[in-house]
């Protein structure tokens, strides 16, 4: 019996259906990253068809390297009477130029008739040319048969020619799509069963959670001798969301013993998942399987000793195995080593038990209970690692700042800043005009700074994410800004909270601007 | 085959073990009143035993009457060498009055002798004492054996020993509990047909999610034979969570044709689930299966313009069975046919080819290019068409806002916004402070307008969320500001883009102020 599983996330395309989910081109490349540090076989990265920014997305992922992922290209089988070389679809995947093409065609025959309206034998002429035309050109071709349960329903026989046409052309890989999410986990281990045993190639599943049974069905199919797995590692996708990777991985890897990403990465899941979340702008729901921060939480009363004693009574894995931690009275217990890692390589002289480092990790956890999260942002880590170390060069204090901002606008721009800084024993003074407050005192700060610290200019913002903590709060919520920099070598993340996105904003900027200056020091 | 599935739910009592909830006796008899009118079996109302307050619930649920519900008390099992008439928590359980008691026990040998650290047989005694007790006052009992699974793979003839001392001593039903949540659905059907076989009494089962399979080990064990069903409505619970009622029901009634709740019900399953929510103040994620708002959402070109057509073909059940609505989100990309529909629904007299229709097409492409997304801003499209087919009431014009933000601050609040607005004939102008010059400007507005509009106080921001879509623009980028609003009746989302937060801002800000003034005029 195989026990090794491909996976396929399909985050970046499937995932990008869900409402409220949108990714830059810098997000995607960010995602395809996290995936790739985890392990997963297949990053699908996008469907070329759907526009320039699509395609753009590709020209810039073929400059990376990636360790463990392929990157695959999604889009549909040609059009009807359509020769594939003068279709419009095919051309932009062609265009994207990936090694993996992922093509998903009919298998329903109502489809065939109703949707597309054409013939059956003209719809297996379209899967066979696209799968053909694509493995000629040395492809990797995973074929998605959309709808394949319902189609196996409606004409069983009909449903396996689709998938034999894919087959015969070429294809790597035959992946069976329960696209309404409606199936139920024995349907799915029934046809599944029957495609591996009918058919010569690697069979795949790919499951939606309209009935809360994507995770179900596809270790189902997994059972039947499925050997790849579609899903995106948090969930989301159209409607109800595809599979959730983030718990599938666990269950098929920790718990039924397959091979789905290299053993030594699950402890990395939780982080991932919450790098993913964060570059998605979601939270990741604190009762989720594996990753939530509740997934290891014990009820108060109940003896820690004794979770701690008999800990496989009370859970079903380690929370270490995914890089989750147990919370019962001390929180930090698990996660402890890692943490010690990290600033060890900020801080090499200190002692596990000396009490600065203490003093760090009591910082840490006070600033994560006021709404910071180091996470996405390892500057802001290591700036205040150096700041309880005395690694951290003063170098400016702001004495002031005030932003005034106006509609209609009474000049071009809406809003100016005031930033009024010491820097040594000299001060300084400067205003700059904004569009909005957070373009003004960026650019007001970063103007006061220039005559100091011209290699500044070299540096700047290249995103900026807003999170609302507590929206119960509305509009006087905590919210906690994210801003990302870069000088064109590096890239760095800082943090900051407040009720006040201003001020939240300018501890974010004044921290990117700081580390820039550490790293000029530093290089 | 028995297709009559008792179902129970435990919201009020393993539902308020999750983290962040908690019911008052008012909540508590509210949701067991909506819980009756959908129709479950059981309420499991809560734990005598947990003090006071869960006593003082039962006394109080005693005077009201249900159609269709049995309220249920929860306690354990007599205390090892304690006689069943003098344990505390059998006292507390006959002082609630409940006529139907669940009765939670040992069956897994590691917790008999470590946790209770007693003898075997001392256990399987105080198992049937217990029972046998309540079942002479007349009480249905329902036996939940926590960790069946787990103490089933331990020592299977000691597990099974246990259900039959439930048995034996009068049981009505014996529940097999997958407590840690750690089983897979496989060993759930084997160890449920198991215990059909052996037992002659109903079989229960319930569930925990910390595998993502909890609905799925439920179905399992239902097609193995188990007559009753645990779960919490919403799937809030310990950890991950319980078994979700409002996935499950649809899943077993709805697609697999057994009978849990009265059949007319099943509509009103969308609203009831609400009601809970907002009782237990959760909002219900938007991805939820069946009750989401996204469950039905379409947003693909093709999909939408599909599922007008042939419906059937991507929906899995109709959103009307479970008492959603389909929703076809409003982009450029999600098709014409898809787009009339939804303006149709707006202003129903246009027709198709009509020039109004032309021009909000052309008008939905042009904000698209600027940046606006209405698919996660359903109000804000509603407000454009109603604009641009003359529907939409001059509520107020903005005659300026200035916002002042400092820091250090030079009062208790960091920012001051000034307002003046045109209503009517009459011009207001009015200032407030805020956390930031987004709290500011809200409060200013809401402050200026209230003389006009009281009703406006109905409703307030509970979310908002900001994304910047061209972040190499660095903070001067254009951010898109998407605000949801709730007046405690429905929820809808604005959105405002511009380079400049704060006009982003006041753009979402003024649309949530004129769709909730809209409504009041509709209602």
């Amino acid at each position: 019996m195989n026990r090794q599983i491909e996976i396929l996330d399909t985050t970046l395309r499937d995932g990008a259906q869900a409402r409220g989910i949108s990714f830059s081109t810098e997000d995607k490349l960010n995602v395809a990253a996290s995936l790739d540090m985890l392990g997963v076989s297949y990053v699908e990265f996008g469907n070329p068809s759907a526009g320039e920014r699509e395609l753009e997305g590709f020209r810039r992922v073929r400059h990376h390297t990636f360790a463990q992922s392929r990157i695959a290209a999604f889009g549909a089988t040609r059009r009807k009477d359509t020769p594939v070389e003068e279709d419009a679809g095919v051309k932009a995947l062609e265009a994207a130029g990936a090694d993996t093409v992922v093509l998903f065609g009919k298998s329903w025959d109502l489809h065939v008739d109703h949707v597309l309206g054409t013939t059956k034998e003209e719809n297996l002429s379209m899967i066979a040319d696209t799968v053909a035309h694509f493995v000629a050109r040395g492809c990797r071709v995973i074929y998605d048969a959309e709808h394949y349960f319902d189609g196996r329903k409606s004409d069983p026989a009909y449903a396996m020619e689709t998938l034999r046409a894919a087959v015969r052309a070429g294809a790597y890989c035959v992946t069976l799509c329960d696209t309404n999410g409606g199936s139920m986990p024995e349907e799915i281990y029934e046809a599944t069963k029957e495609a591996v045993e009918c058919l010569p190639v690697r069979i795949g599943i790919h499951c939606h959670d309209d009935c809360g049974l994507a995770v179900a069905g596809t270790m189902e199919a997994v059972r039947a001798g499925a050997t790849m797995v579609q899903g995106t590692l948090l969930g989301f996708g159209e409607r109800c969301g595809n599979a959730k990777l983030t718990t599938l991985l666990p269950n098929l890897q920790l718990k039924l013993g397959y091979d789905c990403i290299p053993a030594g990465n699950m402890p990395m899941l939780t982080t991932i998942a919450r790098q993913v979340a964060e570059i998605a702008n979601i939270s990741i729901p604190s009762y989720s399987p594996y990753i939530g921060s509740n997934a290891f939480t014990h009820k108060a009363g109940m003896h820690a000793d004794g979770v701690l004693k008999l800990s496989r009574s009370f859970e079903h894995v380690s929370p270490e195995d995914v890089g989750n931690m147990r919370r019962i009275l001390t929180s930090e217990m698990s996660g402890r080593s890692a943490l010690y890692y990290k600033i060890h390589r900020i801080a090499p002289e200190l002692e596990r038990d000396s009490p600065e480092m203490q003093r760090i990790i009591e910082k840490l956890r006070e600033t994560e209970q006021n709404g910071y999260t180091y996470e996405a942002a390892e500057a802001s880590f290591e700036l205040m690692v150096r700041r309880e170390t005395g690694r951290l060069p003063n170098f400016f204090d702001l004495i002031f700042y005030k932003t005034i901002g106006e509609r209609p606008y009474s000049s071009n721009m809406s809003s100016v800043a005031v930033v009024k800084l010491r820097v040594g024993d000299r001060e300084a003074v400067n205003a700059a005009e904004g569009e909005g407050p957070v373009h003004a005192l960026d650019t007001a700060l970063r103007k006061t700074l220039d005559e100091f610290y011209p290699r500044l200019a070299e540096s700047y913002l290249c995103d900026f994410k807003v999170r609302v903590l507590n929206p119960e709060a509305a509009t006087a919520a905590k919210v906690r800004v994210l801003m990302t920099s870069t000088d064109g070598e590096a890239t760095w993340s800082t943090v900051g909270v407040s009720p006040d996105i201003l001020e939240a904003s300018w501890t974010a900027l004044s921290e990117s601007v700081q580390y820039k200056l550490i790293r000029d020091a530093k290089v």
